[in-house]
């Protein structure tokens, strides 16, 4: 049931009297729960039970973090078919993808149980003493990461499930060993407290302390910001905007104790079209696009929003075909008048730049709410010399860049922001012939791409998640796979420790059996 | 020979006006080489230069770049006398301890070289394809660490070698594959200079790109700035004051693209004496303490400021030791009259606090820049009480704290920063009868000691130099060890990509026969 309450640990509570509603974009209306606003008293209660939280939290056994994890996604899943629904009508995305985000969401909390379980994660490093050595003996040294205290999540507005309220932040977060205070996402606040629901039952089940996590309702700015200033909190994972990225970034650097903050901030997803991927594949690579682009409505951070040609009858025909493809797919349902106010802001700003042409026209004009398409050309110079056709605009947008020769295209490449992902398109001679675009792609991304579109992000040790700034806050980390752990920990040395204190993972015995660092050499062994 | 002049790139080069001088503070003189501060003309040449060298340094192998770490370290040692003269003359410390310094310098350099040459550190992963999956399938994916661009480096006052121009971040970014431009620290600029010499001969004989080290000289704090500023550096290395690392590090992230600063800014590193370490081996830790406190004139961060004691007649009788062992140590010569004028102005400061007072009492003065030890007792609660005696006061000094009992410590330990280093004297038993303490030391700190003293960082894998702020920006990296180099370098994933323009590391047949994570195993078998 959603009551609108926040959950302060354990408990219901809504003791602000500033209230919102959420909204169903596809049948135009407001959805009927009111939800309250967490106070600063509630904020601070919320921090304060993470803080007491982390103290026994932070200590329990990797089986014992695993079982919890497996207990949250069970009551994901228990929540049935409610979820499901109130997930649609907060969205407007449709059921398959409901079911499916929430599948990618019980994945990936299952996923960080086992890599618990499997334990090595935690980089155990054993450098034993040379008490001979000379000038001075070595002393014993062994080092593991550790969780850094309570971390802050704030809910991305197109992953109600998999990047909000028990998405990949905060399922490596707890798995980490840090408690987490979730910023709800207003757009859905319904589906986050719902899923808050499931993860405060098993808390109870799992015999977890309260506090260990926490859901605060928010529609403006204000609670975000005490939470991120908040001395408490140790570390804030972001999945947003760019503004909204970067304003916390600030805020928790300028804290007199300056924390982490690693905020995914999208991008546009650079696609380069070598010349035989359209000589080959081009109607292939038409219709691929026109799918990725319109892929739940343009509203996906790895949406291609930037293809680069060269000039070429090829590319002309290209060009054509993407715009019959995506012409033939009918537009859909997006988030929030916001985010549908936005796009067509972006879009409409982006057409009346000097020198774009569209490469579809449209007759009518689609529900209310319902995301029309659009993809522009344009000339290399052109783009070249206006940055504001390199923003990102969110929904089913792209820019085709005709580019003269390498040469401008490489340029173009050159004077792109970070980016989560880039593509290339075209044979496996072309790599090798193309080394410098290849290279030029590869210095701004996270993930390089060959013959694919950028959408659907698998979630496995492998994937990279992120990028230079600002397709994210801190390139060294990723927001996808099981490495997004190492967001939230630190290593910590023991020096001449005593065994019976050391940490299992450091005991001579090796007793959780883990890959581990031995003097130089990497093994499973007991020492 | 020492020139005075900046090396921009492969060239010597003094456009500026500006000039300072060295100090010899040991013989209370200037020393008679000018140093030429580095223009804006010449920072901007030295970031082009290394702009221009990334773009083959980054692709070199790890042989090429191991090659070049092995042939800087040698030409370091054949310097000869001549750099351990001037590191003397420049800094006022021994020939001992110059000669130590140099051999942990190129002993680092050497240990990375090592690193490259295993290859692991690459974090090499690999998730192959499982084309048949439903509902879509899984591409192939993998991913490695790659240098993130030409690194800033600040050297320290206090190791003009191992933490300066060819020290631990020098070693560590040049390694990974960035370009580094040594901001070289005005106290030893001579030193800089020579161990620059060295450097660029290693370039040239290594044949490696014109541009992939600068060293350029600044007494102030405009060329650092600039540095920080400027949009070609992706990553800054500091070791020095609170003051000064938080500055950089908020410069840094103001930047359109802001870029990570790995600041270690030093600690108070307390100890916590526990009754059975006083009872069995007082006057063994007295001794052994008043020697860590004078070591290098206190001019190490992890010099022991703080002791911290249960009230008793033992601990009584050890403060007591303390003092008579401090005082049989001579002072020393301190780095800089600088660096003496502060260390006087805290000691003052400190000393005039209420509820302090001295443990050895002296009747004559040194000689000039020599510093005076002082060891001050106090009351938990006074301590607890006034913050400006948390504050680092560097050079050979401490605090002991009487604290009423276990619960009082714990409280101070809770409201310390974040430190390099925390210590435990006791017996095991305490260590277990003491959780409490322990974890409260443990979550504040990146290394933490059994019976020891914290001078003294041995570099190895399992080290961690480093810890929650304002010991470090960032607790998740370490300064010193071989991953002091993950703070360089970002992960790259790559999908689909075609095995033969796969970097050796993801290639199939494993080449270069790492360690590597292959479908969620650790092996260094080939696919």
């Amino acid at each position: 049931m959603i009551t609108g309450k926040n959950y302060i640990g354990n408990k219901l509570s809504a003791n602000g009297s500033k209230t919102y509603k959420t909204f169903n974009p596809k049948l135009n209306l407001e959805n009927e729960w009111t939800f309250y606003e967490a106070t600063e008293e509630e904020l601070n209660e919320a921090t304060k039970l993470a803080s007491e939280a982390f103290e026994s939290y932070r200590n329990f056994t990797a089986e014992r973090k695993a079982g919890f994890l497996r207990v949250i996604a069970d009551e994901i899943e228990a929540l049935g078919d409610l979820l499901i629904e109130t997930y649609c009508m907060e969205s407007g995305l449709p059921e398959g993808r409901a079911k499916g985000e929430r599948g990618r969401t019980v994945g990936q909390l299952r996923t960080f149980a086992g890599t618990l379980e499997d334990g090595s994660w935690v980089e155990a490093s054993i450098d034993t003493a040379l008490p001979d050595r000379a000038p001075v003996p070595k002393p014993d040294i062994r080092k593991m990461l550790f969780p850094m205290g309570p971390v802050a999540v704030f809910g991305s507005s197109n992953f109600p499930l998999a990047y909000s309220t028990a998405g990949g932040d905060t399922a490596s977060a707890l798995a980490a060993g840090c408690p987490v205070i979730v910023k709800s996402h207003p757009m859905h606040a319904g589906t986050g407290e719902l899923v808050a629901s499931a993860i405060l039952k098993a808390v109870k089940k799992a015999d977890m302390p309260n506090g260990v996590f926490s859901n605060l309702n928010s529609s403006g700015i204000e609670v975000g910001q005490q939470l991120v200033k908040h001395p408490v909190m140790k570390a804030v994972g972001f999945t947003g905007s760019i503004g909204g990225g970067t304003a916390l970034y600030k805020l928790a650097n300028e804290r007199t104790e300056p924390i982490p903050v690693f905020a995914e901030m999208g991008s546009i997803n650079p696609v380069v079209v070598l010349p035989s991927a359209l000589e080959e594949k081009g109607n292939y690579w038409s219709e691929q696009y026109a799918g990725s682009i319109m892929l739940g409505a343009g509203q996906f951070c790895t949406n291609p929003g930037l293809i680069l040609g060269l000039k070429s009858e090829a590319l002309d025909t290209f060009i054509s075909s993407l715009g019959k493809e995506i012409a033939k797919l009918e537009p859909s349902c997006m988030l929030h008048p916001n985010i549908y106010g936005n796009y067509e802001k972006g879009k409409q700003t982006a057409a009346a730049q000097a020198g774009t042409s569209p490469i579809t026209s449209f007759e009518t004009e689609p529900q209310p709410y319902f995301a029309q398409q659009l993809v522009l050309t344009t000339e290399g110079k052109n783009f070249l010399e206006n940055p504001k056709l390199h923003q990102e605009v969110f929904g089913p947008f792209s820019i085709v860049v005709e580019c003269e020769d390498a040469l401008e295209l490489i340029t173009i490449l050159d004077h792109l922001e970070g980016q989560l992902t880039g593509t290339i398109l075209g044979s496996e001679q072309e790599v090798g012939e193309h080394a410098n675009i290849v290279a030029a792609l590869g210095s701004r991304v996270g993930r390089i791409i060959f013959n694919g579109v950028p959408t659907g992000v698998e979630v496995c040790p492998s994937m990279v998640h992120g990028g230079p700034f600002p397709a994210s806050t801190d390139s060294r980390f990723s927001a996808v796979g099981p490495y997004a752990i190492k967001r939230w920990v630190r290593p910590v040395a023991f020096q001449s420790w005593p065994q019976d204190f050391l940490p299992d993972a450091l005991k001579d015995e090796n007793p959780l059996q883990i890959l581990r660092l031995v003097n130089g050499v990497y093994t499973n062994a007991a020492i």
